[in-house]
């Protein structure tokens, strides 16, 4: 008789964990590796960062935000079972239990390896009202389909954006493309707090001339409601702003209940704590990855947390390999991201002046203006490229770039030379494309690096 | 009595010439620096990669190719003598004979220090008739300003471009969009030899699309002309294409012809060999840097000729900096270049395949199809990649791209990575911008490492 087969749970079915169990599928036949997979909710493997673009009308079907069908996925032979939540997981006995969220039915179902797959969560502050109609998160395709439920219901053309990160501002811009009046209400100084301060400011600036009321440095303190329990207003303590619809992009924490509640490893920022090939550490077999976990950030040497498509997919890859009896790590990260609001594009790498101080390095940092394209060209766009270095050593640290057309892209020439840990010297002389049309004959990136490289040597200068 | 200040004389007013005599002049004022510059044309300091654009009418103004006039060098006390050719180099007594081309005055200038950026001269074949009227080259903005003249004064409008070079496609495009017929004969199987055959092909389809009479493998014979004595005919072994106009885009050498004379050092490609400073190989006073000059590949360890603005800048600068007193190199190049054709975008950088052979560098070849956006995204437009890595090593070799929006400067990437000698395996972890309006999840580039680990593991695994 044959012996049983393996077999690999996998909690949650989005970006990493069915990208995990498709590479695994793809080493390991049925015969060899039984597959199962936990969804609690409707839809499996989409591009949540796609929400914002279909709720604007950008991208006109849900399911194009599908990349693949549950039916897909069972096609080969993976059993995954749809809005079945996984409520606990006993590590000693090798188990999970999961219950159907639609007869209720619960069972333990036991694995040889598991790969946690929980996701985030997004931050809902306890405030009065937060849960009320009206109010929405956007961080899952239901969620998506629910705002775009409340939004064809609404009457009122006022949105009322809480948070002005990435979610965010996207957020801002797509209600705008729907034609509301949009607020976004924003904590910190500045947009975009994953920038600095004063490239925040750009944005800010940018997203005004939309016509988006930008408020910062508000605390929200209520979500009012009206007489049908509506929301139907966002507080804060100076002042209150009419909402029709309420949106929240106040960022999320890595989901972890369960990993918590089993005993597994966590760090400081709350996400799961793994080793490089992402098993979780002090355990042969639990792999965890995506946006529940922690990555090393290759720039500070710290653990830290990032929630990140992209991520989730090579975590997914990383996990599957190494499942399937294969090898492969992730390294880590240098801190790439980048979006847009209308046509503002928005990117940023490295650390921050505020991560540097954190981590106690020393750096000095510049700013310079270029173009997207030689400044004779037609439609050569304005960009700002900041640039921090370490003070004596001239290394990269970060780069922020605000701009138009071709500004988002380029800050990949800088997440190399953070991974490759090249100089602002060493940059100066890098070989990058140049033609008119393009790029300035030096690039803007160039630009930065030449600045940067001078004001390095000024503060090593003896005084 | 002061000192008599040391003189420094630039042979050749263009970027690299004036690039290197601002930066000396900002470095060492002219009671310590005399500069001295010759320029036998009639422009200073312009972008000669702008001329297509400006043939083709995108770039209006003539003037707006000039980044800095004579008169502007002159208030920064630099003795710019245009239409004044240099005749003779005499390194041992250290001096230059020049002619004013207008009143054929003829003098010898002394010099403590030398530049020479002398550029490039377009290559034209001694073929009957290439010398006649309507026949154009585009080197510079005399050249450009010819051309125009000659497109004003035809009525009729069919164009030959000869050769398929960059220079060769861009003045398609260009004339496209003057609205005249367009044929380019090339000798190559495919236009764009810089890419490999495979990746030429799809910028030969995307020209023929465009309405351009693509025809390769064709050896021009002669130029025919008229009873007037102007250019009318291209004519190759097979066939014979009518013109009204010809546009000679086959390419460059170096602009030795002083260098040579003077028993300066050249390399296999002509050009003049230089030290990492710029320093020509063997003297202490004597700089050379441009279209001029051979530099040293990177990825191949050879020295080569790239005639192009950036690196033309790049030695300017750092000409300038050694010339004041300063110290700066340039460390070479990976070959990066990005062109198009209309919206057809064009990249390479490293070694093509038969650049790898030459060197006896063994490789695998990978090529992907992905896109610009996430699919799902308005506008996701194809995109062709090319990756060489190193057989076994897994080294980056080189990139090739071809496709719409986004395509071209993505080739960045892979040209830190070239500089970073990075593998290919490593490239996969790289930590790229992705949002949906910018990119794939997987970025174009990382799906080509990835299919590019996969042949490196294929070809080492035992047979």
């Amino acid at each position: 008789m044959a012996e049983r087969p393996e077999r690999l749970v996998v909690i949650g079915g989005d970006a990493t964990g069915m990208s995990a169990a498709s590479q695994a599928r793809r080493l390991r036949k049925p015969d060899e590796l039984e597959i199962v997979a936990f969804e609690r909710g409707n839809f499996t493997s989409y591009s949540a960062c796609g929400i914002p673009y279909w709720v604007g009308g950008v991208v006109e079907e849900r399911d194009a935000l599908v990349a693949r069908t549950a039916e897909q996925h069972r096609e080969r032979d993976i059993d995954l079972r749809m809005r079945t939540e996984v409520t606990e997981l006993d590590v000693d006995k090798r188990r999970v239990r999961s219950r159907d969220l639609d007869t209720g039915a619960e069972e333990w179902t036991a694995y040889d390896k598991l790969v946690i797959a929980t996701g985030a969560t997004p931050l809902r502050p306890p405030l009065p009202g937060i849960d009320a109609p009206g109010v929405h998160g956007v961080q899952t395709l239901d969620d998506g389909q629910a705002l775009l439920d409340t939004l064809s219901r609404t009457e009122g053309r006022r949105a009322v954006v809480v948070g002005a990160g990435y979610i965010g501002v996207e957020m801002a811009e797509a209600l705008i493309q729907r034609g509301y009046e949009v607020t976004v209400v924003n904590r910190g100084s500045e947009p975009m707090s994953t920038l600095d301060p004063d490239m925040g400011c750009l944005v800010h600036d940018a997203m005004t001339g939309l016509g988006i009321e930008m408020v910062n440095g508000a605390e929200v303190t209520e979500i009012r409601t009206g007489d049908d329990g509506r929301a139907c207003a966002v507080v804060t303590p100076e002042q209150e702003f009419p909402a029709d619809v309420v949106v929240l992009g106040l960022g999320v924490r890595p989901e972890t209940t369960l990993a918590e509640a089993a005993g597994l490893p966590l760090g400081a920022s709350g996400g799961i704590l793994t080793d490089l090939a992402m098993r979780v550490r002090g355990y042969e077999d639990i792999w965890a990855g995506g946006d529940c976990v922690e990555v090393l950030d290759l720039v500070s040497g710290r653990d830290r947390h990032i929630a990140l498509g992209t991520h989730a997919n090579k975590h997914g890859q990383v996990i599957g390999s190494g499942v399937g009896g294969g090898y492969a790590t992730f390294p880590g990260v240098v801190g790439t991201a980048v979006s847009k609001v209308c046509d503002l594009e928005i990117a940023r790498t490295g650390l921050r002046e505020k991560d540097a101080r954190a981590v106690g390095l020393q750096y000095v940092a510049v700013t310079i203006e270029s173009t997207s394209r030689v400044g004779y060209f037609p439609n050569a766009a304005p960009m700002t490229v900041k640039m921090l270095a370490e003070r004596l050593s001239g290394r990269l640290l970060g780069v922020q770039i605000v701009g138009r057309e071709g500004a988002a892209k380029r800050v990949d020439i800088a997440a190399v030379a953070l991974t490759a840990k090249m100089t602002v010297e060493q940059m100066t002389a890098l070989d990058l494309g140049y033609a008119p049309p393009f790029s300035p004959v030096w690039d803007p990136v160039l630009v930065a690096a030449r600045k940067a490289v001078q004001a390095v040597r000024a503060d090593a200068a003896p005084q």
